[in-house]
Protein backbone atom coordinates (compact mmCIF):
# COMPACT_ATOMS: atom_id res chain seq x y z
CA UNK A 1 0.00 0.00 0.00
CA UNK A 2 1.21 3.34 -0.97
CA UNK A 3 0.11 6.68 0.07
CA UNK A 4 0.95 9.72 -2.14
CA UNK A 5 1.37 13.06 0.00
CA UNK A 6 2.13 16.94 -0.35
CA UNK A 7 4.55 18.57 1.41
CA UNK A 8 4.11 18.17 5.58
CA UNK A 9 4.53 21.30 6.26
CA UNK A 10 1.75 22.25 4.10
CA UNK A 11 -0.71 19.83 3.25
CA UNK A 12 -3.33 19.73 5.39
CA UNK A 13 -5.58 17.32 3.52
CA UNK A 14 -2.26 14.67 3.22
CA UNK A 15 -2.20 14.33 7.00
CA UNK A 16 -5.53 13.27 7.54
CA UNK A 17 -4.86 9.17 5.92
CA UNK A 18 -1.42 9.82 7.03
CA UNK A 19 -2.40 9.97 10.67
CA UNK A 20 -5.28 7.04 10.37
CA UNK A 21 -2.26 4.38 8.91
CA UNK A 22 0.23 5.64 11.47
CA UNK A 23 -1.71 5.76 14.65
CA UNK A 24 -3.07 2.48 13.54
CA UNK A 25 1.03 1.07 12.71
CA UNK A 26 -0.21 -0.54 9.37
CA UNK A 27 2.42 -0.22 6.94
CA UNK A 28 2.57 1.45 4.13
CA UNK A 29 4.79 3.34 1.66
CA UNK A 30 4.88 7.13 1.43
CA UNK A 31 5.58 9.08 -1.70
CA UNK A 32 5.94 12.83 -0.87
CA UNK A 33 5.35 15.11 -3.93
CA UNK A 34 6.35 18.68 -2.82
CA UNK A 35 3.51 21.01 -4.11
CA UNK A 36 3.68 23.87 -6.15
CA UNK A 37 6.50 22.85 -8.13
CA UNK A 38 6.72 22.72 -12.46
CA UNK A 39 5.98 19.42 -12.55
CA UNK A 40 3.77 19.05 -9.21
CA UNK A 41 0.58 18.80 -11.33
CA UNK A 42 2.23 15.72 -13.92
CA UNK A 43 3.76 13.77 -11.01
CA UNK A 44 0.23 13.64 -9.21
CA UNK A 45 -1.96 13.27 -12.47
CA UNK A 46 0.03 10.07 -13.41
CA UNK A 47 -1.42 8.26 -9.96
CA UNK A 48 -4.75 10.08 -10.06
CA UNK A 49 -6.74 12.01 -12.42
CA UNK A 50 -8.33 13.57 -9.92
CA UNK A 51 -5.28 15.41 -9.68
CA UNK A 52 -4.61 16.65 -5.86
CA UNK A 53 -3.31 14.82 -2.96
CA UNK A 54 -3.29 12.07 -1.01
CA UNK A 55 -3.89 9.23 -2.95
CA UNK A 56 -3.84 5.84 -1.84
CA UNK A 57 -2.55 3.24 -4.02
CA UNK A 58 -3.63 -0.12 -3.10
CA UNK A 59 -2.90 -3.13 -5.84
CA UNK A 60 -4.65 -1.65 -8.53
CA UNK A 61 -7.14 0.51 -7.02
CA UNK A 62 -6.76 3.58 -6.62
CA UNK A 63 -8.64 5.94 -3.80
CA UNK A 64 -8.06 9.84 -3.71
CA UNK A 65 -9.75 11.77 -1.51
CA UNK A 66 -8.61 12.49 2.02
CA UNK A 67 -12.77 11.14 3.81
CA UNK A 68 -12.54 8.86 0.91
CA UNK A 69 -9.03 7.14 2.07
CA UNK A 70 -10.19 6.90 5.58
CA UNK A 71 -13.44 5.52 4.88
CA UNK A 72 -11.48 2.18 2.86
CA UNK A 73 -8.57 2.04 4.98
CA UNK A 74 -11.45 1.60 8.65
CA UNK A 75 -13.25 -0.71 6.10
CA UNK A 76 -10.16 -2.78 4.98
CA UNK A 77 -8.05 -2.70 7.52
CA UNK A 78 -9.29 -1.72 10.53
CA UNK A 79 -12.45 -3.98 10.84
CA UNK A 80 -14.73 -0.55 10.48
CA UNK A 81 -12.59 0.45 13.57
CA UNK A 82 -11.83 3.88 12.22
CA UNK A 83 -15.43 5.04 13.43
CA UNK A 84 -16.91 5.17 16.56
CA UNK A 85 -18.64 1.49 17.20
CA UNK A 86 -21.91 2.41 18.18
CA UNK A 87 -24.41 3.03 15.30
CA UNK A 88 -25.34 6.21 16.76
CA UNK A 89 -21.81 7.84 17.85
CA UNK A 90 -20.36 6.94 14.43
CA UNK A 91 -23.34 9.27 12.92
CA UNK A 92 -21.87 11.94 14.33
CA UNK A 93 -18.64 11.41 13.97
CA UNK A 94 -19.22 11.18 10.55
CA UNK A 95 -20.98 14.20 10.45
CA UNK A 96 -18.40 16.25 11.99
CA UNK A 97 -15.98 14.59 9.82
CA UNK A 98 -18.36 15.93 6.46
CA UNK A 99 -18.95 19.34 7.99
CA UNK A 100 -15.42 19.66 8.24
CA UNK A 101 -14.56 18.47 4.48
CA UNK A 102 -17.07 20.77 2.81
CA UNK A 103 -16.77 23.41 5.19
CA UNK A 104 -15.07 26.19 7.00
CA UNK A 105 -13.36 28.05 3.94
CA UNK A 106 -12.75 31.10 6.21
CA UNK A 107 -9.91 29.09 8.10
CA UNK A 108 -9.51 26.71 5.06
CA UNK A 109 -8.28 30.09 2.94
CA UNK A 110 -7.01 32.64 5.47
CA UNK A 111 -5.50 30.55 8.23
CA UNK A 112 -3.15 27.85 5.52
CA UNK A 113 -1.84 24.87 7.65
CA UNK A 114 1.89 25.31 8.09
CA UNK A 115 2.99 23.16 10.71
CA UNK A 116 6.46 24.73 11.77
CA UNK A 117 5.31 28.38 11.92
CA UNK A 118 4.70 29.57 14.97
CA UNK A 119 3.53 33.52 15.93
CA UNK A 120 1.61 34.55 13.07
CA UNK A 121 -1.58 36.61 12.88
CA UNK A 122 -4.76 36.48 11.69
CA UNK A 123 -7.31 39.15 11.25
CA UNK A 124 -10.48 37.65 13.21
CA UNK A 125 -13.26 38.90 10.71
CA UNK A 126 -16.89 38.06 12.25
CA UNK A 127 -17.01 35.09 9.84
CA UNK A 128 -13.62 33.57 10.73
CA UNK A 129 -14.74 33.89 14.77
CA UNK A 130 -18.14 31.97 13.77
CA UNK A 131 -16.15 29.31 12.54
CA UNK A 132 -13.77 29.26 14.98
CA UNK A 133 -16.13 28.78 17.56
CA UNK A 134 -18.31 26.31 16.19
CA UNK A 135 -14.86 24.12 15.93
CA UNK A 136 -14.34 24.78 19.78
CA UNK A 137 -18.34 23.90 20.01
CA UNK A 138 -17.58 20.73 18.09
CA UNK A 139 -14.40 20.12 19.78
CA UNK A 140 -15.97 20.90 23.39
CA UNK A 141 -18.99 19.34 23.30
CA UNK A 142 -18.04 16.01 22.05
CA UNK A 143 -14.83 15.31 24.32
CA UNK A 144 -16.84 16.16 27.12
CA UNK A 145 -19.85 13.74 26.29
CA UNK A 146 -17.65 10.84 25.49
CA UNK A 147 -14.68 11.76 28.22
CA UNK A 148 -15.50 8.53 29.92
CA UNK A 149 -15.03 6.08 26.70
CA UNK A 150 -11.22 8.12 26.44
CA UNK A 151 -9.24 10.68 25.73
CA UNK A 152 -10.30 11.51 21.86
CA UNK A 153 -13.07 13.51 20.43
CA UNK A 154 -15.62 10.54 20.63
CA UNK A 155 -13.70 8.48 22.98
CA UNK A 156 -11.16 6.04 21.23
CA UNK A 157 -9.23 7.55 18.51
CA UNK A 158 -11.69 7.82 14.88
CA UNK A 159 -11.15 9.34 11.64
CA UNK A 160 -12.95 12.50 13.13
CA UNK A 161 -9.86 12.93 15.28
CA UNK A 162 -8.27 12.53 11.86
CA UNK A 163 -10.32 15.04 10.30
CA UNK A 164 -9.54 18.02 12.72
CA UNK A 165 -5.81 17.34 13.39
CA UNK A 166 -5.04 19.92 10.45
CA UNK A 167 -6.82 22.41 12.19
CA UNK A 168 -5.15 21.74 15.53
CA UNK A 169 -1.94 22.67 13.76
CA UNK A 170 -3.39 25.68 12.05
CA UNK A 171 -4.96 27.07 15.64
CA UNK A 172 -1.26 26.92 17.11
CA UNK A 173 0.15 28.61 13.87
CA UNK A 174 -2.15 31.61 13.98
CA UNK A 175 -2.41 31.46 18.09
CA UNK A 176 -6.01 30.83 18.30
CA UNK A 177 -7.64 31.36 21.60
CA UNK A 178 -10.32 28.52 22.69
CA UNK A 179 -12.07 27.44 25.80
CA UNK A 180 -10.72 24.89 28.26
CA UNK A 181 -12.24 21.83 27.00
CA UNK A 182 -11.13 22.88 23.38
CA UNK A 183 -7.65 23.25 24.04
CA UNK A 184 -7.18 20.54 26.16
CA UNK A 185 -8.43 18.62 23.06
CA UNK A 186 -5.93 20.18 20.79
CA UNK A 187 -3.20 19.94 23.58
CA UNK A 188 -3.96 15.77 23.33
CA UNK A 189 -3.84 15.73 19.73
CA UNK A 190 -0.34 18.06 19.73
CA UNK A 191 1.16 15.20 21.97
CA UNK A 192 0.25 12.10 19.67
CA UNK A 193 2.94 10.26 18.39
CA UNK A 194 2.13 9.94 15.37
CA UNK A 195 1.71 13.52 14.81
CA UNK A 196 4.67 14.47 16.80
CA UNK A 197 6.12 12.47 13.97
CA UNK A 198 4.41 14.50 11.30
CA UNK A 199 5.46 18.19 12.80
CA UNK A 200 9.42 17.02 13.20
CA UNK A 201 8.88 15.61 9.19
CA UNK A 202 7.83 19.26 8.15
CA UNK A 203 10.16 20.68 10.35
CA UNK A 204 13.02 18.78 8.34
CA UNK A 205 11.44 19.87 4.87
CA UNK A 206 13.38 22.14 2.94
CA UNK A 207 11.02 23.98 0.52
CA UNK A 208 8.86 27.02 0.94
CA UNK A 209 5.66 27.94 -0.67
CA UNK A 210 5.81 31.96 0.20
CA UNK A 211 1.14 32.06 -1.02
CA UNK A 212 1.18 29.86 2.00
CA UNK A 213 3.73 32.07 4.09
CA UNK A 214 0.64 34.58 5.59
CA UNK A 215 0.40 36.52 9.10
CA UNK A 216 3.99 37.31 9.76
CA UNK B 1 -37.98 10.13 10.87
CA UNK B 2 -38.01 13.92 9.51
CA UNK B 3 -35.59 15.29 7.26
CA UNK B 4 -35.11 19.22 7.60
CA UNK B 5 -34.44 20.87 4.07
CA UNK B 6 -34.38 24.38 2.92
CA UNK B 7 -35.95 25.65 -0.73
CA UNK B 8 -35.98 22.82 -3.33
CA UNK B 9 -35.53 25.06 -5.96
CA UNK B 10 -31.89 26.31 -4.52
CA UNK B 11 -30.96 24.16 -1.57
CA UNK B 12 -28.62 21.66 -3.69
CA UNK B 13 -27.38 19.68 -0.49
CA UNK B 14 -30.94 19.51 0.28
CA UNK B 15 -31.61 17.38 -2.62
CA UNK B 16 -29.07 14.62 -1.91
CA UNK B 17 -30.31 12.77 1.18
CA UNK B 18 -33.91 13.65 0.25
CA UNK B 19 -33.35 11.49 -2.88
CA UNK B 20 -31.88 8.64 -1.35
CA UNK B 21 -34.42 8.73 0.97
CA UNK B 22 -36.98 8.70 -1.37
CA UNK B 23 -35.49 6.40 -4.27
CA UNK B 24 -35.69 3.82 -2.00
CA UNK B 25 -39.06 4.71 -0.52
CA UNK B 26 -37.79 4.89 2.94
CA UNK B 27 -41.10 7.07 4.92
CA UNK B 28 -39.89 10.26 6.31
CA UNK B 29 -41.24 13.55 7.23
CA UNK B 30 -40.53 16.53 5.54
CA UNK B 31 -39.86 20.38 7.30
CA UNK B 32 -39.20 22.89 4.57
CA UNK B 33 -37.18 25.34 5.82
CA UNK B 34 -37.07 28.38 3.67
CA UNK B 35 -33.34 30.19 2.93
CA UNK B 36 -32.61 33.75 3.29
CA UNK B 37 -35.60 34.68 5.42
CA UNK B 38 -35.30 36.56 8.48
CA UNK B 39 -35.90 33.68 10.83
CA UNK B 40 -34.13 30.96 8.61
CA UNK B 41 -31.14 31.32 10.90
CA UNK B 42 -33.25 30.63 13.84
CA UNK B 43 -35.13 27.90 12.87
CA UNK B 44 -32.13 25.96 11.27
CA UNK B 45 -30.33 26.18 15.12
CA UNK B 46 -33.22 25.17 16.85
CA UNK B 47 -32.48 21.87 15.15
CA UNK B 48 -28.71 21.62 14.32
CA UNK B 49 -26.01 23.95 15.98
CA UNK B 50 -23.85 23.48 12.71
CA UNK B 51 -26.80 25.69 11.48
CA UNK B 52 -27.23 24.52 7.58
CA UNK B 53 -29.34 22.03 6.44
CA UNK B 54 -30.08 19.24 5.87
CA UNK B 55 -30.74 17.91 8.92
CA UNK B 56 -32.19 14.45 9.98
CA UNK B 57 -33.65 13.90 12.83
CA UNK B 58 -34.31 10.23 13.96
CA UNK B 59 -35.56 10.05 17.20
CA UNK B 60 -33.45 11.31 19.71
CA UNK B 61 -30.29 11.31 16.86
CA UNK B 62 -29.47 14.83 15.20
CA UNK B 63 -27.48 14.32 11.85
CA UNK B 64 -26.38 16.90 10.02
CA UNK B 65 -24.50 17.24 6.43
CA UNK B 66 -25.84 15.95 3.28
CA UNK B 67 -22.98 12.68 3.22
CA UNK B 68 -23.04 12.03 6.71
CA UNK B 69 -26.82 11.68 6.47
CA UNK B 70 -26.69 9.17 3.74
CA UNK B 71 -23.99 7.54 5.55
CA UNK B 72 -26.50 6.81 8.37
CA UNK B 73 -29.58 6.03 6.16
CA UNK B 74 -27.41 3.58 3.86
CA UNK B 75 -26.07 1.93 7.04
CA UNK B 76 -28.94 2.01 9.47
CA UNK B 77 -32.13 1.30 6.55
CA UNK B 78 -30.60 0.38 3.63
CA UNK B 79 -28.51 -2.53 5.03
CA UNK B 80 -25.32 -0.68 3.41
CA UNK B 81 -26.94 -0.50 -0.03
CA UNK B 82 -26.40 2.80 -0.36
CA UNK B 83 -23.15 2.16 -1.87
CA UNK B 84 -21.51 -0.65 -4.60
CA UNK B 85 -21.13 -4.17 -3.05
CA UNK B 86 -17.57 -4.75 -4.20
CA UNK B 87 -15.32 -3.35 -1.36
CA UNK B 88 -13.07 -1.59 -4.66
CA UNK B 89 -15.70 -0.24 -6.24
CA UNK B 90 -17.61 1.37 -3.31
CA UNK B 91 -14.02 3.31 -2.32
CA UNK B 92 -14.75 4.90 -5.98
CA UNK B 93 -17.62 5.43 -5.74
CA UNK B 94 -16.79 7.23 -1.92
CA UNK B 95 -13.73 8.72 -3.59
CA UNK B 96 -16.41 10.52 -6.16
CA UNK B 97 -18.50 11.28 -3.56
CA UNK B 98 -16.56 12.91 -0.94
CA UNK B 99 -14.48 14.72 -4.08
CA UNK B 100 -17.49 16.45 -5.05
CA UNK B 101 -18.35 17.16 -1.15
CA UNK B 102 -14.82 18.86 -0.71
CA UNK B 103 -14.52 20.76 -4.12
CA UNK B 104 -15.35 21.88 -7.27
CA UNK B 105 -15.91 25.92 -5.87
CA UNK B 106 -16.22 27.25 -9.63
CA UNK B 107 -19.28 25.13 -10.12
CA UNK B 108 -20.55 25.86 -6.81
CA UNK B 109 -20.27 29.53 -6.92
CA UNK B 110 -20.35 30.46 -9.92
CA UNK B 111 -23.45 28.11 -11.30
CA UNK B 112 -25.60 27.98 -8.22
CA UNK B 113 -28.50 25.42 -8.46
CA UNK B 114 -31.78 26.89 -9.52
CA UNK B 115 -33.86 23.80 -10.69
CA UNK B 116 -36.80 25.68 -12.33
CA UNK B 117 -34.55 28.06 -14.29
CA UNK B 118 -33.27 27.54 -17.91
CA UNK B 119 -31.64 29.06 -20.51
CA UNK B 120 -29.08 31.05 -17.90
CA UNK B 121 -25.80 31.77 -18.83
CA UNK B 122 -22.29 31.38 -17.31
CA UNK B 123 -18.87 32.76 -18.52
CA UNK B 124 -16.80 29.74 -19.15
CA UNK B 125 -13.22 30.60 -17.45
CA UNK B 126 -10.67 28.30 -17.65
CA UNK B 127 -10.92 26.95 -13.56
CA UNK B 128 -14.84 26.37 -14.62
CA UNK B 129 -13.93 24.41 -17.80
CA UNK B 130 -11.27 22.30 -15.85
CA UNK B 131 -14.13 21.68 -13.15
CA UNK B 132 -16.47 20.64 -15.65
CA UNK B 133 -14.03 18.78 -17.59
CA UNK B 134 -13.00 16.60 -14.38
CA UNK B 135 -17.59 15.97 -13.82
CA UNK B 136 -17.62 15.23 -17.47
CA UNK B 137 -14.83 12.68 -17.04
CA UNK B 138 -16.29 10.99 -14.14
CA UNK B 139 -19.95 10.75 -15.43
CA UNK B 140 -18.56 9.19 -18.47
CA UNK B 141 -15.61 7.08 -17.05
CA UNK B 142 -17.45 5.41 -14.47
CA UNK B 143 -21.08 4.56 -16.45
CA UNK B 144 -19.21 3.16 -19.20
CA UNK B 145 -17.14 1.15 -16.56
CA UNK B 146 -20.10 -0.02 -14.88
CA UNK B 147 -22.79 0.08 -17.49
CA UNK B 148 -23.08 -3.79 -17.59
CA UNK B 149 -24.14 -3.57 -13.89
CA UNK B 150 -27.20 -0.96 -14.53
CA UNK B 151 -27.57 2.07 -15.88
CA UNK B 152 -26.68 4.47 -12.85
CA UNK B 153 -22.80 6.08 -12.51
CA UNK B 154 -21.64 2.74 -10.82
CA UNK B 155 -24.34 0.29 -11.99
CA UNK B 156 -26.62 0.02 -9.52
CA UNK B 157 -28.15 3.57 -7.80
CA UNK B 158 -25.68 4.44 -5.15
CA UNK B 159 -24.89 7.69 -2.50
CA UNK B 160 -22.70 8.35 -5.36
CA UNK B 161 -25.58 9.60 -7.91
CA UNK B 162 -27.45 11.52 -5.09
CA UNK B 163 -23.76 13.66 -4.47
CA UNK B 164 -24.12 14.15 -8.41
CA UNK B 165 -27.82 14.81 -8.68
CA UNK B 166 -27.63 19.09 -8.00
CA UNK B 167 -24.78 19.34 -10.56
CA UNK B 168 -27.24 17.83 -13.03
CA UNK B 169 -30.04 20.30 -12.52
CA UNK B 170 -26.43 23.07 -12.90
CA UNK B 171 -25.84 22.09 -15.95
CA UNK B 172 -29.11 21.99 -17.50
CA UNK B 173 -29.68 25.45 -15.69
CA UNK B 174 -26.81 26.66 -17.80
CA UNK B 175 -26.81 24.75 -20.64
CA UNK B 176 -23.19 23.20 -20.25
CA UNK B 177 -22.21 20.90 -23.51
CA UNK B 178 -21.19 17.35 -22.21
CA UNK B 179 -19.70 14.31 -23.91
CA UNK B 180 -22.13 11.70 -25.19
CA UNK B 181 -21.72 9.70 -22.37
CA UNK B 182 -22.08 12.36 -19.74
CA UNK B 183 -24.84 14.02 -21.27
CA UNK B 184 -26.95 10.21 -20.91
CA UNK B 185 -26.15 10.04 -17.72
CA UNK B 186 -27.57 13.42 -17.11
CA UNK B 187 -30.76 12.64 -18.94
CA UNK B 188 -30.62 9.24 -17.03
CA UNK B 189 -30.93 10.98 -13.75
CA UNK B 190 -33.09 13.88 -14.59
CA UNK B 191 -35.69 11.07 -15.52
CA UNK B 192 -35.76 9.21 -12.40
CA UNK B 193 -38.93 9.79 -10.75
CA UNK B 194 -37.70 10.69 -7.33
CA UNK B 195 -35.79 13.49 -9.33
CA UNK B 196 -38.58 14.74 -11.61
CA UNK B 197 -40.90 14.95 -8.13
CA UNK B 198 -38.38 17.51 -6.72
CA UNK B 199 -38.42 19.67 -9.72
CA UNK B 200 -41.96 19.64 -9.89
CA UNK B 201 -42.68 20.71 -6.19
CA UNK B 202 -39.37 23.13 -6.80
CA UNK B 203 -41.76 24.36 -9.38
CA UNK B 204 -44.54 25.04 -7.21
CA UNK B 205 -42.64 27.25 -4.49
CA UNK B 206 -42.97 30.57 -4.60
CA UNK B 207 -39.85 31.91 -3.05
CA UNK B 208 -37.34 33.82 -5.15
CA UNK B 209 -33.90 34.17 -4.10
CA UNK B 210 -32.39 37.00 -5.84
CA UNK B 211 -28.59 36.41 -4.69
CA UNK B 212 -29.17 32.75 -6.56
CA UNK B 213 -30.83 33.95 -9.84
CA UNK B 214 -27.80 34.98 -11.46
CA UNK B 215 -26.95 34.53 -15.43
CA UNK B 216 -30.18 36.14 -16.68
N1 LIG C 1 -10.85 16.67 -1.53
C1 LIG C 1 -9.45 16.46 -1.59
C2 LIG C 1 -8.70 17.76 -1.63
C3 LIG C 1 -7.22 17.58 -1.74
C4 LIG C 1 -6.44 18.84 -2.09
O1 LIG C 1 -7.00 19.92 -2.37
N2 LIG C 1 -5.09 18.71 -2.09
C5 LIG C 1 -4.18 19.79 -2.43
C6 LIG C 1 -2.99 19.83 -1.49
S1 LIG C 1 -3.36 19.85 0.22
C7 LIG C 1 -3.56 19.49 -3.78
O2 LIG C 1 -3.37 18.34 -4.15
N3 LIG C 1 -3.18 20.50 -4.53
C8 LIG C 1 -2.35 20.28 -5.69
C9 LIG C 1 -2.78 21.03 -6.88
O3 LIG C 1 -3.94 21.49 -6.91
O4 LIG C 1 -1.92 21.15 -7.78
C10 LIG C 1 -9.02 15.57 -0.42
O5 LIG C 1 -9.63 15.63 0.65
O6 LIG C 1 -8.13 14.77 -0.58
N1 LIG D 1 -21.84 20.44 4.54
C1 LIG D 1 -23.21 20.78 4.56
C2 LIG D 1 -23.50 22.08 3.87
C3 LIG D 1 -24.93 22.48 3.92
C4 LIG D 1 -25.22 23.91 3.48
O1 LIG D 1 -24.32 24.72 3.22
N2 LIG D 1 -26.52 24.24 3.43
C5 LIG D 1 -26.99 25.58 3.07
C6 LIG D 1 -28.19 25.52 2.13
S1 LIG D 1 -27.98 24.56 0.69
C7 LIG D 1 -27.55 26.25 4.30
O2 LIG D 1 -28.06 25.60 5.17
N3 LIG D 1 -27.49 27.58 4.39
C8 LIG D 1 -28.23 28.26 5.40
C9 LIG D 1 -27.48 29.34 6.07
O3 LIG D 1 -26.23 29.34 5.96
O4 LIG D 1 -28.16 30.16 6.68
C10 LIG D 1 -24.02 19.63 4.00
O5 LIG D 1 -23.54 18.92 3.12
O6 LIG D 1 -25.11 19.37 4.49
Amino acid sequence: MKLVIGNKNYSSWSLRPWLLLSFHNIPFEEERIPLDKSDTQDRIAACSDAGKVPVLLDDELIVWDSLAICEYVSECYLGGAGWPESASVRAEARACSAEMHSGFPEIRNRMPMNCRAMGRRVELTDALRREIARIDRIWSGYRQRYATAGPWLFGEFSIADCMFAPVVFRFRTYGIGLSQQAAGYMQHLLGADALRQWMMQAEAELETIEAEEVGR
